[in-house]
C-alpha cells in the first residue's frame, strides 16, 4: 500500500488544499512571495489527508474541511521554519532551509508570518471549537519545544520523558488534524474522541518512526541529513537504547558528555551510534513500540461508520510504519 | 494630564486585563513559566486600554472586551520578544530580554507560545470577525518586519516607505485594538470605521514620536538603548530627515554606507547623529507630522456617542505626542 493509493481517497481535495496553499504565496512583497515559495509545498500532506479523511464519516461542509486542512499543513510548515532556524539547519525537504538561504531574522518573520495565516485558515472554518483548539495546540507544540531544549544534551531522561516529548511536539497536531475534521462535520462526541484519540496515538507512532529513520533512513530519502536529532542532543528512543544496551564505549554518552566537542567528533560519534543501531535489534525494538501506538489508534475505528475513509484511516497507520521517509 | 487619570476611566478593567495576563504563568512546565514571568506585564498598556475604551461607546460585554485587551496586549509581547532576538537586543522596558538571558531559541520559542495564548483569548471573545482580523493583523505586522529587515542600512527611502513600514508594524495593531472595541459592542459600522482610522492614525503618531525618542529620549526613560533604530540600520524620519538637511559629512550616512564597522565607530556615528538632532529643527518638525497624525485621529471622534471614553480617546491623543516614554 502505497501513500498515494490511500490519498486516492481524498486525491482532489488534497489538490484543492494545494491550490489553497499555493494562494497563500500571492502576496505584494516579492521577498515575501518568493519566501513563501520556497517554503510551501514539498511535504508529505499527512496533516491534511488526516482532516478531509476523519472528516468524511458525518455531515461535512468540504469547504470548511479543506479551510482546516489548509491551517494544519500551514500550522505544520511554520514550526518547521522555526525549528530550522533554531537548529541552524541547513537541508529540510531535500532544500535549503530559509535560514540557510536568508538568514534566521527572516525565519523567524517568516514563520510567524505563517503561522497567522494559518490560523486565518483556521478561523475560515467558522468553528469556534476548533479555533480554540488550533490555538492550544499551537501553546502545545511550542511549550513541548522548550522542555526539548531544555533537555538537551542530558543523559538521564526516561521513557515518560520521551513520550510526553513527542505527545507534545507531534502527536498533538496530528491530534487537531483529526479531531477538527470529526469537529467540522458534526461527528457524535464519542466519534470525535475515537478520531482525536486515532489522530494522537497514530502521532505517537509516527515520530517513533521518524526517531528511527534519523538512525537507519538515508538522507536521500528523508530530505535531510541522518543522525540530526543527536547532533541537536535530543535523546530519541533509538539513542536511548542504545545508551541502555551499550553501557561501555558509548557514542552518545561521548557526544552528550562534551557537546562543545569538534563538528568532526561529533560526526564521527553519530556515526558509530548509526552503525550501532544498524547492528543491533534497537530498531526494531521501537518498531515494536510504534505498532503498539497504531494498533492503539485502530482499535477503535470499527465503531465509527463503515465508510471508505476507515479504511483508509487503517490502512495510513500500516503505511506509518512501513514508510521509509 | 498622566496616562494615569486617563486610565482612570478603564482602571479597574485593565486590573483585570493584568491578572488575565498573570494567570498566562501558570504553566506545568517551571521554565516556561519563570520565562513568562520575566516577559509579561511591565508594558504601559495602551493597546489593552484602547480596546476597552473603544468598546464602551455601545452595548458591551465587559468579558469579552477583557478577552480581547489581553489578546492585544499579548500579540504585542510576542512580537517584542520575537524583534528582540531578531534585532539581538539586550535590554527592553528596562530589563534583559528573553534572547539575552536565555538564548535566541527559547526567545523564538516562547514567543510563539506568547502568540498562541494571544490568539486563544481573541477566540475566546467568540467572535468570528475578531478572530479573522486578529490573524490579518498578524500578517501584516510581519510581513511590515520582513520589508523593514529588507530596507536595512539603505539609504534611499522614501516618507512613503516609511509610513507605510509603520503603518504596517505598529498602526495595524493600535487599529485592531480600537476596532475590535467597537465590533465587540455591536457598534454601528460607521462608528467601527471611525474607531479603527482613530486606532490607526493613533498608531502612526505614536510611532513617529517613538522614532523621535530613540534620538532625543534617556535609555532610562525608554528602559531600552537610545539609538536602536540606527544601529539596526532602520531609517526612521529624524535619520532621513538629517539626511536631507547634512546632506555633507553625514554620520548616517557614513554609517548605513559600512553597516559592518565596528561597534565602537556605529556608536561613535550614533552618537554624532544624536547630537545633531537634539540641535536642529528635526524633532519639531518629526512632532508636527505626528501631531497631523493626532488631529487626524480625533477628528471624527465627535461623531461618536458623547461618552466618558470619548474625552479619553481625545486626551490619549495629546499624551502620545508629550509622552516621554
Amino acid at each position: 500500500m502505497e501513500l498515494e493509493e490511500i490519498y486516492q481517497l481524498v486525491e482532489e481535495d488534497l489538490a484543492k488544499v494545494r491550490r489553497q496553499i499555493d494562494s497563500v504565496t500571492e502576496v505584494d512583497s516579492p521577498h515575501l512571495a518568493e519566501m513563501l515559495r520556497h517554503v510551501l509545498g514539498g511535504g508529505k500532506g499527512i496533516r491534511p489527508a488526516l482532516t478531509l479523511l476523519a472528516g468524511k464519516f458525518y455531515r461535512y461542509n468540504l469547504d470548511l474541511l479543506l479551510s482546516m486542512a489548509t491551517g494544519v499543513e500551514l500550522m505544520h510548515t511554520a514550526t518547521l521554519v522555526h525549528d530550522d532556524a533554531i537548529d541552524k539547519s541547513s537541508v529540510r525537504r531535500g532544500r535549503s532551509t530559509v535560514n540557510e538561504v536568508w538568514g534566521e531574522e527572516r525565519a523567524v518573520l517568516l514563520g510567524d508570518y505563517v503561522f497567522a495565516r494559518a490560523g486565518e485558515f483556521a478561523a475560515d472554518t467558522g468553528n469556534l471549537r476548533v479555533i480554540i483548539l488550533f490555538s492550544q495546540t499551537l501553546q502545545t507544540i511550542t511549550s513541548g519545544e522548550i522542555v526539548q531544549t531544555n533537555d538537551a544534551f542530558k543523559l538521564e531522561q526516561t521513557r515518560g520523558h520521551y513520550l510526553e516529548r513527542i505527545a507534545s511536539k507531534t502527536a498533538s497536531l496530528f491530534s487537531l488534524s483529526t479531531i477538527s475534521g470529526a469537529i467540522l462535520s458534526d461527528a457524535p462526541e464519542d466519534s470525535v474522541k475515537i478520531l482525536k484519540d486515532y489522530g494522537f496515538n497514530l502521532g505517537v507512532a509516527f515520530q517513533i518512526v521518524d526517531d528511527i529513520l534519523d538512525f537507519v533512513g538515508t538522507e536521500e530519502e528523508m530530505g535531510k541529513p541522518i543522525g540530526s536529532d543527536l547532533l541537536q542532543g535530543t535523546l530519541t528512543l533509538p539513542a536511548m537504547l542504545l545508551l541502555e544496551q551499550y553501557p561501555d564505549d558509548n557514542p552518545v554518552k561521548e557526544l552528550f558528555a562534551n557537546p562543545n566537542m569538534s563538528e568532526k567528533d561529533k560526526r564521527e560519534k553519530i556515526g558509530r551510534a548509526i552503525e550501532l543501531v544498524g547492528r543491533s535489534p534497537i530498531a526494531k525494538q521501537c518498531y515494536q513500540l510504534a505498532l503498539d501506538y497504531c494498533d492503539k489508534a485502530c482499535q477503535n475505528l470499527e465503531k465509527l461508520p463503515a465508510k471508505p475513509s476507515r479504511q483508509a484511516l487503517m490502512d495510513l497507520a500500516d503505511l506509518v510504519i512501513s514508510r521509509k521517509k
